[in-house]
């Protein structure tokens, strides 16, 4: 059932599809749910002869993981750059809530602003691989831009599906990659069903539907890249923002992987942070749920967030339940002030979904549910650009003056 | 009159300012006019015990050049993950403009989206060194959030002064960090003085004047990062933005010191883009002349380059010069054009100012200046976040639809 795949620096590696629900096995294909059961397919990889070395002797992309990411053939990887962010000490900022171990995993300084590069760039390198003609997303934002620059970088056209709500700035930046934009008058997921139907109906790689298995594969670099930064060591605590869940599904998977293979010890707690006004994997969390109860009309400006349905919830669940972490939601506002806390410290200027993971960081603090000398990674996911309507004018004090030497004295004899 | 300094990992760095006009050399300090003839001051090294290795085994941002760097104390290093940025093969834009080897240095995903944050990561931790209280910078924008992030990462307090014209997101961006902010009605020049009368009446260490010979240090960081990414081996031609000219310099300088430890081999053609309306240094290149006529009203909107009075004016055109490069000016219709280009073939969200030097290489290709086989890197210095209200509404085509089925078929149907 095994495809053989890729040699690359004279290693070997196998990829197959896994339904996650029967654990049945299928070569790999463009192929998104069980023939058999309809459960999720992730994909399941054999390798050999690899070492630490192998990974760190390569470019500083997300493809120096190339044998634990699902393309076949190098020549159809589509690269420009995504992953190799920084992991920033961020103890200034730790000072700020009390914790002595605190790393930010700055993700906003992808190709295009987001963390969603990652699985775009995967996605779109399947879709090349697939000879698919078209590619496209069902996005809240991020993704829109992520799908559309690997896109115009693979030479295929691409169809974008966002809710018409979506924050300014990102529509502005997807339609500079000179891809389709369609703004949806309706909530993400009336966006994700429209998204469904076309690559049933028509002949598109939807890189979160149809690819998905493959795509997901991307984000789990973020968690590689922790690791190897880190020394190749295991950081006791990741905090992940939740929208569909699959990011931190993804970072979990990629964690056990190289476990697996013998590159890292030790175990992580995965931690969730979504916004009140569209929490519903924290309220399953919080009531002890093993599935998700559909949020219809998210009410969170925290737009990147706002998926009422998660498709991944249920293993998000299961996920942050086994490594023992937890599920936090947080108010608008505490998400801001956390955005706004994160620039006057470290100096990242995050979108309040990117800085979700540090208001959550800070209420787990205050509830006792984090320890203060824990070692914690916040992941940081999306630049404070994309969403600006959000910062009010009381944040952007400035003081005009007029071109001459005595005015120096307002500013300085303070 | 060398400072013995740093040891770190074994290795010994001495660091002295030598002015540039009379050859004078003094003690690293705060110092950056000649006393003797009021020349500009630049830094040398002496180095010893070094290898590519040394560099290669380190963390990924500026700092892993330590060596080269001007700062005697690790401990004062201030690093928010400047640097370590893509250089992308562009093949889709290569092919566009007809050119066979061409990079893109994408030097908008730094901390605050430019290449400001590498010298302003090294002006700041020399402030720290100096022991000075407070920071600043005369900015036409991105200096100053690059400025604004390391010194709230210093725990410094952070003047800023920038022309009241600046783009709105820049200044928006800037206020975030928790900067004093002070806009100043006049131009470049106008706010670069009252910056120089700043350190002489108050006690600031404002990163592009009193310290400005440890500042340019860190731009060169970009070349010695081409270098490396290309397997330690000199680009064949770059081609550089320039405001003051002293990014240009600053690249050159690097190249010559590894050149001369024995690192890389081989001359770069290093070549200057400004936009018409401000294009001081150009205009000297066009002319024969070896000093620049300063531009009194700069009529750009290519805002981050409108220094009509540059600095580094004479330096650069004497750096092109020498190593058979040219500077060109374009239009400022030429530099958006540019910016949509490369948007829409590598998935690269650039500023005018920053895609100005791919503007450059079109006209140059098409004058014949460069050869189509030559290899060339474009450094793209400023994201496109930063300059949004030049994207005309024409260049934001999106389509509303409402939640329907049917509607897809006006989607893909055409």
């Amino acid at each position: 059932m095994a495809t053989e795949v890729a040699r690359w620096s004279g290693l070997i590696k196998r990829i197959r599809l896994v339904c996650r629900n029967c654990s049945e096995e299928y070569e790999s294909r463009l192929l998104y749910a069980c023939p058999k059961c309809l459960g999720a397919l992730e994909v399941k990889y054999e390798v050999s002869g690899m070492s630490k070395s192998t990974f760190e002797s390569r470019k500083r992309s997300i493809w120096r993981y190339f044998e634990l990411l699902p393309i076949e053939d190098p020549s159809n990887v589509v690269d420009i750059g995504s992953g190799n962010t920084p992991l920033v000490k961020a103890d200034r900022l730790g000072e700020e809530l009390g914790i002595r171990e605190l790393y930010i995993k700055n993700d906003t300084l992808n190709p295009t602003f987001s963390f969603k590069d990652r699985p775009a760039s995967v996605a779109v390198s399947k879709a090349k691989e697939f000879r698919l003609v078209a590619v496209g997303c069902a996005s809240t934002g991020n993704l829109a831009s992520a799908t559309a620059a690997h896109a115009t970088k693979a030479g295929l056209p691409c169809y974008v599906f966002m809710p018409s709500d979506v924050e300014r700035n990102k529509i502005l930046q997807v339609t500079q990659y000179g891809a389709e934009v369609v703004l949806v008058n309706g909530t993400y997921d009336d966006v994700n069903r429209l998204a469904h139907v076309s690559c049933d109906l028509y002949d598109v790689g939807i890189v979160n539907v149809n690819l998905r298995p493959y795509y997901v594969e991307g984000s789990k670099t973020m968690m590689l890249e922790i690791v190897e930064q880190l020394g190749w060591r295991a950081p006791e605590h990741v905090i992940v923002p939740m929208a569909s869940g699959a990011l931190l599904c993804a970072l979990h998977k990629g964690l056990k992987e190289i476990e697996e293979l013998g590159m890292v010890k030790g175990s992580t707690r995965m931690s969730g942070a979504q916004p009140e006004g569209c929490s519903p994997i924290v309220d399953a969390f919080k009531k002890g749920l093993d599935y998700v109860i559909p949020v219809e009309r998210p009410t969170t400006l925290v737009k990147s967030l706002a998926i009422g349905m998660p498709g991944d919830g249920a293993f998000a669940l299961k996920t942050v339940r086994q490594s023992g972490g937890v599920c936090e939601s947080v108010s608008d506002g505490e998400a801001l002030y956390a955005a706004s806390l994160l620039a006057k410290t470290e100096g990242i200027f995050a979108e309040p979904g990117g800085a979700i993971t540090v208001a959550v960081l800070k209420k787990l603090l205050e509830d006792g549910k984090v320890d203060r000398s824990e070692e914690v990674v916040c992941c940081v996911t999306g630049a404070g650009f994309k969403a600006t309507e959000h910062i009010s004018q009381q944040d952007v004090r400035t003081k005009l003056i007029s071109p001459k030497i005595e005015m120096l004295n307002t500013i300085f004899a303070r």
